[in-house]
Protein backbone atom coordinates (compact mmCIF):
# COMPACT_ATOMS: atom_id res chain seq x y z
CA UNK A 1 0.00 0.00 0.00
CA UNK A 2 2.99 2.13 0.30
CA UNK A 3 3.41 4.76 -2.56
CA UNK A 4 6.66 6.46 -2.68
CA UNK A 5 5.62 10.10 -4.13
CA UNK A 6 4.18 12.47 -2.66
CA UNK A 7 0.80 14.18 -3.83
CA UNK A 8 0.52 17.76 -4.55
CA UNK A 9 -2.10 19.64 -2.48
CA UNK A 10 -5.69 19.07 -3.79
CA UNK A 11 -7.37 22.96 -3.77
CA UNK A 12 -9.32 21.35 -0.80
CA UNK A 13 -5.88 20.24 1.12
CA UNK A 14 -3.80 23.10 0.20
CA UNK A 15 -3.41 25.42 3.60
CA UNK A 16 -4.05 28.65 2.84
CA UNK A 17 -3.47 30.84 5.79
CA UNK A 18 0.03 31.38 6.78
CA UNK A 19 1.27 29.18 3.88
CA UNK A 20 4.71 29.11 4.94
CA UNK A 21 3.60 26.71 7.14
CA UNK A 22 2.10 23.96 5.02
CA UNK A 23 3.64 20.36 4.12
CA UNK A 24 2.37 17.86 2.08
CA UNK A 25 5.26 15.36 1.90
CA UNK A 26 4.95 12.00 3.59
CA UNK A 27 7.21 11.64 6.04
CA UNK A 28 5.93 15.26 7.26
CA UNK A 29 2.81 13.50 7.42
CA UNK A 30 3.27 10.40 8.87
CA UNK A 31 5.58 11.90 11.69
CA UNK A 32 2.60 13.76 12.84
CA UNK A 33 0.23 11.05 12.78
CA UNK A 34 2.58 8.28 14.18
CA UNK A 35 2.65 10.61 17.33
CA UNK A 36 -0.54 10.61 18.08
CA UNK A 37 -3.22 8.28 19.99
CA UNK A 38 -6.11 10.33 19.33
CA UNK A 39 -7.87 12.49 16.37
CA UNK A 40 -11.18 14.26 15.75
CA UNK A 41 -13.23 13.79 13.10
CA UNK A 42 -15.97 15.29 11.50
CA UNK A 43 -18.68 14.32 9.33
CA UNK A 44 -22.41 15.50 9.05
CA UNK A 45 -25.72 13.14 9.87
CA UNK A 46 -28.86 14.26 10.81
CA UNK A 47 -28.09 15.52 13.66
CA UNK A 48 -25.65 18.36 11.50
CA UNK A 49 -21.84 18.76 11.85
CA UNK A 50 -20.07 16.47 14.53
CA UNK A 51 -16.88 16.79 15.71
CA UNK A 52 -15.77 13.26 17.70
CA UNK A 53 -12.15 12.49 19.34
CA UNK A 54 -11.80 8.80 18.82
CA UNK A 55 -8.25 6.77 18.69
CA UNK A 56 -6.30 6.54 15.43
CA UNK A 57 -3.27 4.59 13.92
CA UNK A 58 -1.23 4.64 10.60
CA UNK A 59 -0.86 1.59 8.74
CA UNK A 60 1.04 2.26 5.43
CA UNK A 61 -0.63 5.13 3.65
CA UNK A 62 -3.93 4.76 5.61
CA UNK A 63 -5.06 6.11 9.23
CA UNK A 64 -7.09 4.19 10.91
CA UNK A 65 -10.16 4.38 13.32
CA UNK A 66 -12.20 1.59 14.96
CA UNK A 67 -14.82 1.43 17.40
CA UNK A 68 -18.45 -1.11 18.14
CA UNK A 69 -20.42 -1.82 15.38
CA UNK A 70 -23.18 -0.25 17.04
CA UNK A 71 -21.76 3.31 17.03
CA UNK A 72 -23.63 5.83 14.96
CA UNK A 73 -20.11 7.20 13.98
CA UNK A 74 -18.72 4.09 12.73
CA UNK A 75 -22.09 3.12 10.80
CA UNK A 76 -21.71 6.61 9.62
CA UNK A 77 -18.45 6.41 8.24
CA UNK A 78 -18.90 3.10 6.98
CA UNK A 79 -21.29 4.22 4.10
CA UNK A 80 -18.73 6.30 2.65
CA UNK A 81 -20.13 9.87 3.87
CA UNK A 82 -17.70 12.41 3.55
CA UNK A 83 -15.56 13.51 6.57
CA UNK A 84 -12.15 15.70 7.28
CA UNK A 85 -10.00 14.15 10.18
CA UNK A 86 -7.77 15.93 11.79
CA UNK A 87 -4.66 15.08 14.65
CA UNK A 88 -3.35 18.40 16.40
CA UNK A 89 -0.13 18.71 18.73
CA UNK A 90 0.12 21.71 20.74
CA UNK A 91 3.71 22.61 21.37
CA UNK A 92 3.77 26.24 23.11
CA UNK A 93 1.95 28.95 23.48
CA UNK A 94 4.03 31.57 21.73
CA UNK A 95 4.59 35.65 23.93
CA UNK A 96 4.91 38.02 21.71
CA UNK A 97 5.43 41.76 22.45
CA UNK A 98 2.00 42.62 20.87
CA UNK A 99 -0.91 41.22 21.60
CA UNK A 100 -2.38 40.83 18.60
CA UNK A 101 1.08 38.98 17.79
CA UNK A 102 0.66 35.94 20.39
CA UNK A 103 0.59 32.46 18.79
CA UNK A 104 0.75 29.08 19.01
CA UNK A 105 3.29 26.32 17.98
CA UNK A 106 1.84 23.18 16.69
CA UNK A 107 1.96 20.25 14.68
CA UNK A 108 -1.50 19.55 13.02
CA UNK A 109 -2.62 17.16 10.17
CA UNK A 110 -5.76 17.78 8.10
CA UNK A 111 -6.89 14.71 6.09
CA UNK A 112 -10.28 14.96 3.74
CA UNK A 113 -11.67 12.14 2.17
CA UNK A 114 -13.84 8.78 2.94
CA UNK A 115 -13.56 6.06 5.06
CA UNK A 116 -13.84 2.53 3.61
CA UNK A 117 -14.26 -0.58 5.87
CA UNK A 118 -11.14 -2.89 6.15
CA UNK A 119 -12.51 -6.42 5.17
CA UNK A 120 -12.34 -8.81 7.45
CA UNK A 121 -9.35 -10.89 6.70
CA UNK A 122 -7.15 -7.82 7.41
CA UNK A 123 -9.02 -6.77 10.57
CA UNK A 124 -6.42 -8.68 13.10
CA UNK A 125 -3.26 -7.55 11.32
CA UNK A 126 -4.36 -4.04 11.74
CA UNK A 127 -5.69 -4.25 15.03
CA UNK A 128 -2.35 -6.05 15.94
CA UNK A 129 -0.57 -2.20 14.17
CA UNK A 130 -2.99 -0.47 16.99
CA UNK A 131 -1.55 -2.74 19.94
CA UNK A 132 2.14 -1.96 18.68
CA UNK A 133 1.64 1.55 18.52
CA UNK A 134 0.34 1.47 22.04
CA UNK A 135 2.53 -0.77 23.20
CA UNK A 136 5.34 -2.67 21.52
CA UNK A 137 5.29 -6.75 21.69
CA UNK A 138 2.47 -6.74 23.99
CA UNK A 139 0.27 -7.78 21.42
CA UNK A 140 1.70 -11.64 22.21
CA UNK A 141 0.82 -10.59 25.99
CA UNK A 142 -2.53 -9.88 26.04
CA UNK A 143 -5.50 -12.08 25.31
CA UNK A 144 -6.31 -11.95 21.78
CA UNK A 145 -9.56 -11.23 20.09
CA UNK A 146 -11.66 -14.25 19.67
CA UNK A 147 -13.94 -13.88 16.80
CA UNK A 148 -16.85 -12.55 18.25
CA UNK A 149 -14.54 -9.45 19.49
CA UNK A 150 -13.29 -8.88 16.08
CA UNK A 151 -16.94 -9.43 14.77
CA UNK A 152 -18.39 -6.37 16.83
CA UNK A 153 -15.25 -4.16 16.11
CA UNK A 154 -15.54 -2.14 13.04
CA UNK A 155 -12.60 -0.92 12.04
CA UNK A 156 -12.16 1.98 9.06
CA UNK A 157 -9.20 3.72 6.70
CA UNK A 158 -8.65 6.67 5.22
CA UNK A 159 -6.16 7.31 2.92
CA UNK A 160 -3.52 9.41 3.32
CA UNK A 161 -4.01 11.21 0.08
CA UNK A 162 -6.25 14.71 0.40
CA UNK A 163 -3.54 15.49 3.29
CA UNK A 164 -1.86 18.73 4.92
CA UNK A 165 0.76 18.96 7.79
CA UNK A 166 0.36 22.87 8.95
CA UNK A 167 3.64 22.89 11.77
CA UNK A 168 4.51 26.35 13.61
CA UNK A 169 7.95 25.70 15.48
CA UNK A 170 9.52 29.48 16.24
CA UNK A 171 9.15 32.15 18.61
CA UNK A 172 7.60 35.14 18.53
CA UNK A 173 7.60 37.60 14.82
CA UNK A 174 6.37 41.08 16.02
CA UNK A 175 6.33 43.95 13.91
CA UNK A 176 9.70 46.05 13.99
CA UNK A 177 8.26 49.30 15.81
CA UNK A 178 6.97 46.52 18.56
CA UNK A 179 10.42 44.92 18.92
CA UNK A 180 11.27 47.15 21.95
CA UNK A 181 8.69 47.03 23.67
CA UNK A 182 9.70 46.46 27.48
CA UNK A 183 7.61 42.69 28.20
CA UNK A 184 8.81 39.27 28.21
CA UNK A 185 8.81 37.61 24.91
CA UNK A 186 9.45 34.02 23.77
CA UNK A 187 7.56 30.29 24.12
CA UNK A 188 6.28 28.71 26.71
CA UNK A 189 6.60 25.17 25.41
CA UNK A 190 4.05 22.29 25.64
CA UNK A 191 4.71 18.94 25.59
CA UNK A 192 2.51 15.24 26.48
CA UNK A 193 4.43 14.04 29.22
CA UNK A 194 4.22 10.46 30.19
CA UNK A 195 3.49 9.90 34.23
CA UNK A 196 4.46 6.67 36.32
CA UNK A 197 2.27 3.71 35.15
CA UNK A 198 -0.49 3.01 37.86
CA UNK A 199 -0.41 -1.33 38.14
CA UNK A 200 -3.55 -2.94 38.95
CA UNK A 201 -3.45 -4.86 41.99
CA UNK A 202 -3.00 -8.91 41.33
CA UNK A 203 -0.85 -8.79 38.11
CA UNK A 204 2.13 -10.85 37.38
CA UNK A 205 5.62 -10.14 38.93
CA UNK A 206 7.40 -9.23 35.76
CA UNK A 207 7.08 -5.82 33.99
CA UNK A 208 6.92 -5.69 30.69
CA UNK A 209 9.67 -2.91 28.68
CA UNK A 210 7.20 -0.25 28.01
CA UNK A 211 5.74 0.05 31.28
CA UNK A 212 9.12 0.43 32.01
CA UNK A 213 10.41 2.77 29.89
CA UNK A 214 6.83 5.26 29.71
CA UNK A 215 7.43 7.30 32.67
CA UNK A 216 11.72 7.60 31.60
CA UNK A 217 10.60 9.71 28.73
CA UNK B 1 -24.60 35.97 31.23
CA UNK B 2 -24.12 33.15 33.91
CA UNK B 3 -27.31 30.62 34.62
CA UNK B 4 -27.53 28.57 37.44
CA UNK B 5 -28.82 25.65 36.00
CA UNK B 6 -27.42 22.53 34.15
CA UNK B 7 -29.56 22.08 30.87
CA UNK B 8 -30.77 18.65 30.25
CA UNK B 9 -29.17 16.70 27.00
CA UNK B 10 -30.99 17.11 23.59
CA UNK B 11 -31.68 14.34 21.28
CA UNK B 12 -28.18 15.42 20.00
CA UNK B 13 -26.12 16.62 22.64
CA UNK B 14 -27.09 12.96 24.77
CA UNK B 15 -23.70 10.59 25.22
CA UNK B 16 -25.00 7.31 23.51
CA UNK B 17 -22.07 5.42 24.12
CA UNK B 18 -21.09 4.64 27.66
CA UNK B 19 -23.85 6.53 29.04
CA UNK B 20 -21.71 6.17 32.50
CA UNK B 21 -19.54 8.82 31.03
CA UNK B 22 -21.45 11.30 29.92
CA UNK B 23 -21.58 14.66 32.24
CA UNK B 24 -24.12 18.08 31.77
CA UNK B 25 -23.60 19.57 34.46
CA UNK B 26 -21.61 23.42 33.85
CA UNK B 27 -18.95 22.46 36.63
CA UNK B 28 -18.13 19.92 34.53
CA UNK B 29 -18.18 20.94 31.10
CA UNK B 30 -16.66 24.45 32.61
CA UNK B 31 -13.47 22.74 34.36
CA UNK B 32 -12.78 20.75 30.59
CA UNK B 33 -12.71 23.90 28.69
CA UNK B 34 -10.54 25.92 31.19
CA UNK B 35 -7.96 23.25 31.36
CA UNK B 36 -7.77 23.78 27.30
CA UNK B 37 -6.13 26.33 24.81
CA UNK B 38 -7.17 24.17 21.66
CA UNK B 39 -10.18 22.55 20.32
CA UNK B 40 -11.51 21.38 16.69
CA UNK B 41 -14.26 23.01 15.13
CA UNK B 42 -16.07 21.12 12.46
CA UNK B 43 -18.79 23.09 9.93
CA UNK B 44 -19.21 22.58 6.42
CA UNK B 45 -18.54 24.54 3.42
CA UNK B 46 -18.26 23.59 -0.36
CA UNK B 47 -15.31 21.63 -0.03
CA UNK B 48 -17.27 19.40 2.29
CA UNK B 49 -16.97 18.82 6.22
CA UNK B 50 -13.81 20.62 7.57
CA UNK B 51 -12.43 19.55 11.51
CA UNK B 52 -9.87 23.12 11.71
CA UNK B 53 -7.79 23.48 14.96
CA UNK B 54 -8.00 26.31 16.88
CA UNK B 55 -7.37 28.53 20.14
CA UNK B 56 -10.26 28.34 22.53
CA UNK B 57 -11.25 30.19 25.79
CA UNK B 58 -14.73 30.56 28.14
CA UNK B 59 -16.20 33.72 28.86
CA UNK B 60 -19.10 33.01 31.00
CA UNK B 61 -21.26 30.34 29.57
CA UNK B 62 -19.49 30.98 26.02
CA UNK B 63 -16.36 28.96 24.17
CA UNK B 64 -14.79 31.84 22.00
CA UNK B 65 -12.84 31.40 19.32
CA UNK B 66 -10.70 34.07 16.74
CA UNK B 67 -9.35 34.65 13.90
CA UNK B 68 -8.48 37.04 11.13
CA UNK B 69 -11.64 38.79 9.06
CA UNK B 70 -9.93 36.99 5.62
CA UNK B 71 -10.12 33.71 7.53
CA UNK B 72 -12.61 31.00 5.05
CA UNK B 73 -13.56 29.58 8.80
CA UNK B 74 -14.17 32.46 10.30
CA UNK B 75 -16.50 33.98 7.32
CA UNK B 76 -18.50 30.65 7.42
CA UNK B 77 -18.58 30.28 11.18
CA UNK B 78 -20.02 34.15 11.22
CA UNK B 79 -22.66 33.38 9.16
CA UNK B 80 -24.55 31.56 11.43
CA UNK B 81 -23.62 28.05 9.54
CA UNK B 82 -24.08 24.83 12.09
CA UNK B 83 -20.79 23.78 13.73
CA UNK B 84 -19.36 21.14 16.32
CA UNK B 85 -16.97 22.27 18.49
CA UNK B 86 -14.61 19.46 20.33
CA UNK B 87 -12.47 19.80 23.66
CA UNK B 88 -10.53 16.60 24.25
CA UNK B 89 -7.80 15.83 27.05
CA UNK B 90 -6.00 12.62 26.46
CA UNK B 91 -5.07 11.48 30.16
CA UNK B 92 -3.81 7.77 29.57
CA UNK B 93 -3.85 4.62 27.77
CA UNK B 94 -5.99 2.03 29.63
CA UNK B 95 -4.09 -1.54 29.01
CA UNK B 96 -6.55 -4.51 29.78
CA UNK B 97 -5.68 -8.11 30.06
CA UNK B 98 -7.54 -8.91 26.61
CA UNK B 99 -6.72 -6.55 23.73
CA UNK B 100 -10.45 -6.16 23.40
CA UNK B 101 -10.83 -3.93 26.50
CA UNK B 102 -7.87 -1.50 25.92
CA UNK B 103 -9.23 2.11 26.24
CA UNK B 104 -8.13 5.47 26.98
CA UNK B 105 -8.68 7.81 29.73
CA UNK B 106 -9.83 11.19 28.42
CA UNK B 107 -11.97 14.28 29.73
CA UNK B 108 -14.20 16.23 26.31
CA UNK B 109 -16.78 18.24 26.11
CA UNK B 110 -18.44 18.41 22.59
CA UNK B 111 -20.57 21.40 21.93
CA UNK B 112 -23.39 21.63 18.92
CA UNK B 113 -24.58 25.19 17.67
CA UNK B 114 -23.88 28.37 15.59
CA UNK B 115 -21.35 31.11 16.42
CA UNK B 116 -22.31 34.41 17.41
CA UNK B 117 -19.70 37.20 16.08
CA UNK B 118 -18.83 39.31 19.11
CA UNK B 119 -19.63 43.13 18.83
CA UNK B 120 -17.54 45.19 18.67
CA UNK B 121 -17.97 47.07 21.65
CA UNK B 122 -17.31 43.68 23.51
CA UNK B 123 -13.82 42.72 21.58
CA UNK B 124 -11.24 44.33 23.97
CA UNK B 125 -13.01 42.45 26.92
CA UNK B 126 -13.24 39.39 25.61
CA UNK B 127 -9.43 39.43 24.20
CA UNK B 128 -8.23 40.70 27.34
CA UNK B 129 -9.85 37.12 28.97
CA UNK B 130 -7.99 35.43 26.17
CA UNK B 131 -4.94 36.43 27.16
CA UNK B 132 -5.86 36.14 31.06
CA UNK B 133 -6.70 32.49 30.18
CA UNK B 134 -2.91 32.20 28.60
CA UNK B 135 -1.08 33.87 31.12
CA UNK B 136 -2.52 35.76 34.19
CA UNK B 137 -1.46 39.55 34.34
CA UNK B 138 0.09 39.93 30.71
CA UNK B 139 -2.75 41.86 29.24
CA UNK B 140 -1.19 44.63 31.13
CA UNK B 141 2.22 43.93 30.24
CA UNK B 142 1.60 43.37 26.12
CA UNK B 143 1.28 46.32 23.98
CA UNK B 144 -2.40 46.35 23.49
CA UNK B 145 -4.00 45.67 20.45
CA UNK B 146 -4.50 49.23 18.51
CA UNK B 147 -7.78 49.99 16.71
CA UNK B 148 -6.77 48.18 13.20
CA UNK B 149 -5.30 44.81 14.47
CA UNK B 150 -8.75 44.48 16.84
CA UNK B 151 -11.01 45.58 13.10
CA UNK B 152 -8.93 43.28 11.48
CA UNK B 153 -9.53 40.34 14.01
CA UNK B 154 -13.03 38.20 13.86
CA UNK B 155 -14.01 36.91 17.39
CA UNK B 156 -16.96 34.14 17.81
CA UNK B 157 -18.09 33.23 20.71
CA UNK B 158 -20.98 29.67 21.04
CA UNK B 159 -23.31 28.96 23.76
CA UNK B 160 -22.31 26.28 25.88
CA UNK B 161 -25.83 25.06 25.97
CA UNK B 162 -26.14 21.52 23.86
CA UNK B 163 -22.45 20.69 25.63
CA UNK B 164 -22.04 17.29 26.83
CA UNK B 165 -18.59 15.81 28.40
CA UNK B 166 -17.45 12.61 28.34
CA UNK B 167 -15.07 11.40 31.19
CA UNK B 168 -13.33 7.54 31.53
CA UNK B 169 -10.95 8.08 34.46
CA UNK B 170 -10.18 4.58 35.67
CA UNK B 171 -8.55 0.84 34.88
CA UNK B 172 -9.69 -1.66 33.03
CA UNK B 173 -12.56 -3.04 32.81
CA UNK B 174 -11.95 -6.48 31.96
CA UNK B 175 -14.16 -9.24 31.48
CA UNK B 176 -14.59 -11.78 34.58
CA UNK B 177 -12.98 -14.76 32.59
CA UNK B 178 -9.92 -12.82 31.88
CA UNK B 179 -9.25 -10.81 35.54
CA UNK B 180 -6.19 -13.69 35.50
CA UNK B 181 -4.70 -13.60 32.56
CA UNK B 182 -1.20 -13.38 32.94
CA UNK B 183 -0.30 -9.70 31.84
CA UNK B 184 0.68 -6.64 33.03
CA UNK B 185 -2.95 -4.45 33.64
CA UNK B 186 -2.93 -0.77 34.35
CA UNK B 187 -3.20 3.09 33.20
CA UNK B 188 0.09 4.56 32.09
CA UNK B 189 -1.19 8.01 32.12
CA UNK B 190 -0.63 11.06 29.97
CA UNK B 191 -0.40 15.12 30.94
CA UNK B 192 -0.30 18.38 28.94
CA UNK B 193 3.49 19.12 30.83
CA UNK B 194 4.71 22.90 30.57
CA UNK B 195 8.68 22.88 29.77
CA UNK B 196 11.21 25.65 30.69
CA UNK B 197 10.34 28.64 28.96
CA UNK B 198 12.67 29.62 25.73
CA UNK B 199 12.82 33.57 26.52
CA UNK B 200 13.55 35.90 22.98
CA UNK B 201 16.79 37.33 23.52
CA UNK B 202 17.33 40.91 23.90
CA UNK B 203 14.24 41.49 26.46
CA UNK B 204 13.72 42.97 29.87
CA UNK B 205 15.65 41.74 32.90
CA UNK B 206 12.45 40.94 34.80
CA UNK B 207 10.96 37.50 34.02
CA UNK B 208 7.21 37.63 35.14
CA UNK B 209 5.13 35.27 37.53
CA UNK B 210 3.38 32.80 34.89
CA UNK B 211 6.83 32.53 32.76
CA UNK B 212 8.70 31.45 36.54
CA UNK B 213 5.66 29.43 37.07
CA UNK B 214 5.17 27.69 33.88
CA UNK B 215 7.71 24.78 34.34
CA UNK B 216 7.35 24.29 37.74
CA UNK B 217 3.97 22.91 37.47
Amino acid sequence: MTTTFAPPPTERSRVRRAEDRGHYDHATIHAIVDAAYLCHVSFVDERGPLCLPTAVWRVDDHVLIHGSNGSKMMKSLAQGTPACLAITHLDGLVMARSAFSHSMNFRSVVIHGTFETVPDEDKTEVMHRLMDHLAPGRRHEARAPDRNELAATTVLRMPLFEAAAKIRAWGPKDKDEDMNWPVWAGVMPLRQAQLKPVAEPGGPAETPAYVQQWASA
